[in-house]
């Protein structure tokens, strides 16, 4: 806590007066008590950018799915665990922010039915019908507030540029992070990344191999500079 | 590591000369790159068991899934994600240990099918068929060497102790420790635990609700009695 006001102090307070949201971490979806759906996600990119905003002054609600990553200092986070728990919210949160980050890995299904206790293994095979969670990412966009600035995230293993191109569109969103699980030091888990930032004017910036921290100060530098264009 | 030193030196080597093989955490079961079926396991239990074990002067090998917890001092520490590789590098150790503890939460489960690329969310509705795992506590006891301890674990949501002496008996177990998950300050990613152990001569206990370190500690007071016996 000493170090990170020491660093806040440090840090010019660019986001003074701004109230930022972001999503961080998997979410599970169980299909018993003890079993679920989930990705690896481990949410430190999410927090590393939740953090980063609370150091420039903003002030920061983090929604995050289970991760092991304690509390960070200075803003105020909330914990759940389905996409549906995750849905209610921030749709509530994102009422009254000026920038909406969302880099959680949300389960884009969810078993139909959860059983109430855990499923024997009788059988030698079993069947999980999943059905489509919320797109949380896509209803934000379609309620998005005048001035509200949307980022998402795009994690894909083909037609990386395609794919990211085609839901920043679809979604609404002011900017993308697409980054390309195939690529070593990318993507889940680890404390490195290799991102590509597309914003809604065509710009295409890469990012080289870089800790989630520095990613975190650099998109947040992109994001200042989109919302005075 | 310096006081893990200290502790060590501090402990009986009760277990001086002995193999002990450990298994701990969940497994990860795709059916894409990014998308899996898991369980909560935090893997504290396990990572625990192996560490105590070490303290008691024994050679541990500790085999564990995906988890945040780092390796243990003072033994060696093997990381897999499915419940096939661990059933490999487990038949392989316990060929020589003296005594074997599996406290991972394997997956009963896999999916029958790995996709190799994401996949997109088109479909309203998916259908994940599911194939049983190999049973790697019941392959274990049918191979059990002789003069081997064999210890496994049960995490019920009902019928506690009926469930956890039907797999005791079915899997040639000395012993099984059996948690009800129902009960607050039990099972997963708790630091506590609430268990009842059950050996193959019938007897029960129920140890009130203790810290892991605590449970690790007397269970294998429990197991080096019962290698005496």
């Amino acid at each position: 806590v000493i170090l990170e006001t020491a660093r806040r102090a440090l840090t010019p307070q660019t986001l003074q007066g701004k109230k930022v949201l972001v999503s961080a971490g998997p979410t599970w979806e169980p299909f018993d008590p003890v079993r679920f759906i989930t990705n690896p996600s481990s949410g430190k990119m999410g927090f590393a950018l939740a953090a980063e905003a609370a150091r420039r002054g903003a002030s920061v609600d983090l929604v995050t799915g289970p991760t092991t990553l304690p509390d960070p200092a200075g803003l105020t986070t909330h914990r759940i665990t389905t996409a549906r728990d995750m849905e209610r919210v921030v749709r509530t949160l994102a009422e009254e922010a000026h920038l909406v980050i969302m880099a959680a890995a949300v389960s884009d299904y969810r078993p139909e039915e959860a059983a109430p206790h855990k499923i024997k293994k009788d059988d030698e095979e079993l069947t999980i019908r999943l059905v489509r969670n919320p797109d949380i990412l896509a209803g934000l966009g379609k309620n998005k507030k005048p001035g509200q600035i949307l980022v998402g995230f795009a994690a894909e293993t083909e037609h990386l540029v395609r794919n990211a191109t085609e839901k920043l569109q679809r979604k609404n969103l002011d900017l993308i992070v697409a980054n390309d699980l195939t690529q070593p030091g990318a993507g889940f888990r680890s404390d490195t990344n290799v991102v590509k930032v597309l914003d809604r004017f065509g710009g295409v910036e890469e990012l080289p191999c870089l800790s989630k921290e520095e990613i975190a100060r650099r998109l947040l530098d992109r994001i200042e500079s989109l919302g005075a264009r």
